[in-house]
């Protein structure tokens, strides 16, 4: 069913390959425009999807995620137009060889080609995403979830219209309309067609694509972060960054979930950070060392430990060297951010190192891991593995490279 | 059954993350000199697997193979030393950048953790690929075929004990001893053990790991490659380069397995081209009007266009102009290298932007798609994806990258 948008895709990626930063620029101001002009449009057709949301009982903030109105809109607009601000990730030659037969080789980063989005009921990705996948040269097919399903229709028809009228292929974006199981199965089996996918959602989302693609997947992950106080930290630098990335944005995967402390420092900083996490009301779920030290602290399990809350509750661990704090946090993080903090720079280092994550900071909190944040302008979602690309994706992690060689010649 | 090699791969990882360039170096040296003492032991072994395959109808080409001698011992070790003498990949700053926030961004190349390698017969990819993990940091699972498992066995034995004995884990290296299909498969699965897994062997093989996998797959990648005798190219260049790319070794993945040519030169240029290729009695299956120049070609149907030979055959496409030619390539080519033959700089420019493909050449055979070649000293694979590499695939393209972030107290 879906093989005539791959078919379509593949079309338009030759095209969008050899599109120059100009065009794509204009295509990506043009979307912005059009997306404000045609906000009512927008507004009528998500007006549809909350109707069949409250029907359906979805809770008060999956419809807090899912309504569009003019200043939302205007938001998503802006972010296109900013795209078209940011640097044109292809045609960087990124390395130039001159071999001892005379060939010059040349590396040169490329668009991908086919990029598959599935994603689930905010409808911004659709414009988000697309703009992305637009700039870095890619064409892009969209799945949304079944909620959006109005709102990511007339957000697509918009953006296709407006990038017609500036020469490019309108099916430089398409949306599956079929929002069923099997249209999402289908996609991730079109290997033929699709260059990467990209699952945008849920933990269990992100794992079905996973399970079920033979299409090369950049794993978005789940975060159970981590912040380790040190023996030598400094305690009331430990509990505001602890009380930051705890409670700044709790449904967040750069949140943390859990709390690793030096055994040297629990009497000391505990209570500080405890009262700190207090004004919050957060729930904090402690081993028996941590109890002993704040007796109305509950009591954690394993499962505690290796739980992304997403919500005001976190962990806490006690260890008795730098060692064990990081043997605990490899067991249980996903791969997501971890921090230290420490005024020894040597055991930072040691930490850094040692931790296997994407993000590993020392005396900051683990909520920076973002693609504004680190500065990349723009992001299509945060990394967890280690293929292609880790952390915080911005344009050129949309673009692949190539070897262009050049002869005059020369056999093997 | 396989989860052990799991735990204990992930165990010595977290060992050789931090472990230096010198130990490594050493450790590579000492394999080297290891498996060259002990070449008797190989050899007793490969017999077994040598008699083996005779009794299971193996053909001589396939024996030959996997045959080990103290020459190709030799080799392998030498190789091994050869790797030692690269530049360590790991721990290189690729990118510092600072936010207005007083927060320093590092991002640095790291080894990926756990690396599966899936083969088939040929016993020299235990050593080679174990020789490149250790190399980039990364502990080895090794899953070679049955054909070779006792050569197989005596190498990583021999090598687990020369890494043990200048102090890294032996565990950096281990191989899977059951060759049943089941343990292939269960290693497809350890996505909570292996961060990356690389097939290296037939199209079925590879397509076997693409399609069960949940761990992420490098795909290497098989080679319909295709030269192009543009209508400006010189006659000569272009039969002496058709007849290095597709005869100088037919059995690889490099080898050139279809001819497309403008009919502007076909006449001229046709003629001069089979000669060359008639040397070696290459069988050229060719369209209606490549036959009306050349009456003794064979006709090639659409499956030829399509079919990576690996024999003395060749397919012969004609079309009308540049865009027929990228057209055609990019409908039939596994995405691996293809060259275009011409005098004209801009046309070449064109081809090699459009063509979508890992290596995409200009008056130059497509044999050169290579690590050695390209210069990268050592090669582990020629991926064919889009995802993390593309073309060959280095030490480099055995690490990923981690975000190191530097503060002193940041919050957002």
């Amino acid at each position: 069913m879906l093989e005539q948008l791959g078919v379509n895709a593949k079309k338009a990626a030759g095209i969008l390959t050899t599109a120059d930063t100009e065009i794509k620029n204009k295509a990506l101001r043009a979307i912005g425009k059009a997306l404000v002009d045609n906000a009512d449009v927008i507004i009528s057709a998500n007006n549809i999807d909350i109707e069949n949301g409250k029907k359906a009982g979805l809770n008060a903030g999956l419809i807090d995620r899912l309504m569009l109105d003019k200043d939302r809109i205007k938001g998503i607009a802006d972010g296109c137009v900013q795209v078209a601000q940011l640097d044109d990730p292809c045609g960087i030659v990124l390395e130039t060889v001159e071999r001892p037969n005379g060939l010059i080789i040349k590396k040169v980063s490329c668009p991908m080609g086919v990029i598959g989005i599935i994603y689930e009921a905010r409808p911004n990705v659709t414009a988000d995403a697309a703009a992305l996948c637009l700039k870095s040269g890619n064409a892009v097919i969209l799945r949304g979830g079944k909620e959006a399903i109005e709102s990511n229709k007339a957000i697509a028809d918009i953006m296709r219209n407006a990038i017609e009228a500036v020469g490019l292929p309108a099916d430089a974006i398409q949306l599956v309309s079929d929002t069923s199981r099997e249209s999402s199965t289908e996609l991730m089996r079109m290997k033929d067609y699709l260059d990467c996918l990209i699952p945008r959602g849920s933990k269990n989302l992100i794992k079905a694509v996973v399970e079920n693609s033979t299409v090369p997947v950049i794993e978005t992950g789940s975060g159970n972060c981590h912040v380790y106080v040190d023996k030598d930290a400094d305690a009331e630098m430990a509990a505001e960054i602890i009380f930051n990335a705890k409670t700044q944005r709790i449904s967040v995967c750069n949140a943390c979930e859990s709390l690793v402390i030096h055994s040297d420092i629990l009497e000391n900083a505990l209570p500080l950070i405890k009262t700190r996490l207090d004004e919050k009301a957060v729930i904090i779920k402690g081993d028996d060392r941590a109890r002993a030290v704040c007796p109305d602290i509950e009591a954690a399990d394993e499962a505690d430990f290796a739980a992304e809350y997403l919500d005001y509750i976190i962990s806490v661990k006690t260890v008795d060297s730098l060692d064990e704090a990081i043997e605990h946090i490899n067991k249980n993080s996903t791969g997501h951010s971890e921090s230290i903090i420490t005024n020894d720079n040597e055991r930072a280092m040691v930490f850094m190192n040692r931790v296997d994550s994407s993000s590993v900071y020392h005396n900051a909190s683990t909520r920076f891991t973002d693609g504004g944040e680190f500065g990349l302008g723009a992001e299509i979602g945060i990394s967890t593995q280690k293929l292609h690309a880790r952390g915080p994706m911005g344009l050129r992690e949309l673009t692949t490279t190539k070897y262009l060689i050049f002869g005059n010649g020369q056999v093997r």
